[in-house]
């Protein structure tokens, strides 16, 4: 940890001992930013928003093996620890969790938060057990720093939601926040996958955002038939010739039930395979934005 | 209220807003009984352990509707609110919790604790769904009051593994402490069901802990068979008529495994119908009493 340079300020948690020593000693209120590493500006424009509007920050690492299935990506999945410490520092983070796995799960682990209906559709409906991998792990991790808030990102609109339910649901006594996706200059949204795009495929993924632009545009100029804006997502995705769509929703913004008509406002999300990685990305229409 | 002669110190919360506020005030620590009201004095013994171990004690009545399948009692679940609140004050409790159904079960809500494995036996079999309506209340319940240490009977042995199961795994930020069975003086275990028993029933029910010294008395000489203890226990109990044995249970007093034979030690428990209700007695052989 010597090469880091870490501030005297910045302090790391390896344990759920050392974090709540170190919470007990946190000036309140206490904003909480639980990320799986690999950082990039949408992770940072949290943990912003995080010091904004507390005293302290606290921020965790911990590639969550619960909420990947199978076929997913967990041994894949990127990890830079340095730089990411790195980064954290540079927004004056207070503390960063990094729990051991063995801790957070050991093996004799049976206890999980579900959502259930919230759950049902989109990311739930394409990677089973992944919705409740992350209740869980974000109850645990919610329970170890007992943040004042927590924030989340609104490019991952259905997590933000059942998050935000569990918290409802089960009397969490904490406020989530979800903050706007960010995205890099040409539109694409920020995810630690992107790194998996050649740069052939990089191209091709600002299909999703152009695709969100033209149900954006539909909507502005009136257009309320779900099925017809996503008829013509899909015609405009399709001719991008490294794509192969997952799903695209217009769903109820609260309920994510499917809509026919959009009446006063809709999520609109969709998830588009380009090389590797499954990319997601969401507008809200008529929406606050 | 005011025919109840409550104490100015006795504090009566009947939403969550009002818990938060009160439990701001509290000193630490602060000990948590929560209960499903109709109190006897196994709920006293528990409240009487928490004032003195805690600075603050709260206790909660709430019939919780989540943990009754469709043919429990849920509707004819015994209350009497105005003694409770007596006995309770009498007890130097600080808070009373007792919240209203429809601010803890908005009619949307959709969010579960589960505890898988330790809940598929005993109750878990018998009475489908109903742990996840304990561990889902008592997880709400711990969220709203933050309580520092919570109590709760053995009486109830696999409730209370089951609730030390789940504080364990997610985490939660508290002491789940088990007491002891409190009985009657002829050894009916105390439980808010007794009132159910009519005379000739009430005796007949003597023969859970009967049946349960009779294990005791089987263990202490040596007897490690744990089929011979429970085929010993049925035939005792099938010479009482008004009794209909559900199950005769002996288990690791952890993971709750059937054993066949018992090494270190063991959870008896048992469930016999007598009339109307189900009565759950419990005694642990061979570990700390």
């Amino acid at each position: 940890m010597g090469q880091l340079h870490l501030s005297n300020t910045m302090q790391i948690a390896s344990s759920i001992a050392e974090m709540r020593e170190l919470r007990r000693q946190l000036p309140e209120p206490v904003g909480f930013v639980p990320t799986m590493g690999f950082l990039h500006e949408g992770h940072l424009s949290l943990v912003r928003r995080a010091r904004a509007e507390n005293k302290s920050v606290v921020a965790s690492i911990f590639v969550n093996p619960t909420q990947f299935g199978p076929n997913d990506d967990f041994e894949a999945y990127p990890r830079d620890e340095e730089r990411d410490l790195a980064q954290l520092e540079a927004e004056n983070t207070d503390v960063i969790l990094m729990p051991q796995p063995s801790e957070m799960y050991p093996v004799d682990a049976s206890s999980w938060v579900v959502v259930e209906g919230l759950t049902d559709g989109l990311e739930g409906a394409a990677r089973p057990g992944h919705f409740r991998g992350v209740t869980t792990i974000v109850a645990k991790l919610f329970n170890i720093v007992e943040p004042t808030r927590s924030y989340f990102g609104q490019k991952d609109a259905q997590q933000a939601l059942v998050i935000q339910k569990m918290a409802k649901d089960l009397n969490m006594n904490l406020e989530v926040i979800v903050c706007p996706t960010v995205r890099e200059p040409d539109g694409l949204a920020m995810s630690s996958r992107n790194v998996y795009l050649n740069p052939d495929e990089r191209r091709s993924a600002l299909v999703l955002n152009e695709s969100l632009k033209l149900a954006q545009q539909l909507f502005d100029d009136g257009e309320r038939d779900a099925g017809l804006i996503k008829r013509k997502m899909r015609e405009m995705i399709e001719r991008e010739p490294k794509s192969e769509i997952d799903y695209i929703s217009i769903a109820d913004t609260s309920t994510l039930a499917e809509l026919d008509r959009i009446e006063d406002g809709a999520l609109v999300s969709l998830v588009v395979k380009i090389g590797k990685p499954r990319l997601l990305d969401n507008v809200i229409l008529g929406g606050p934005a």
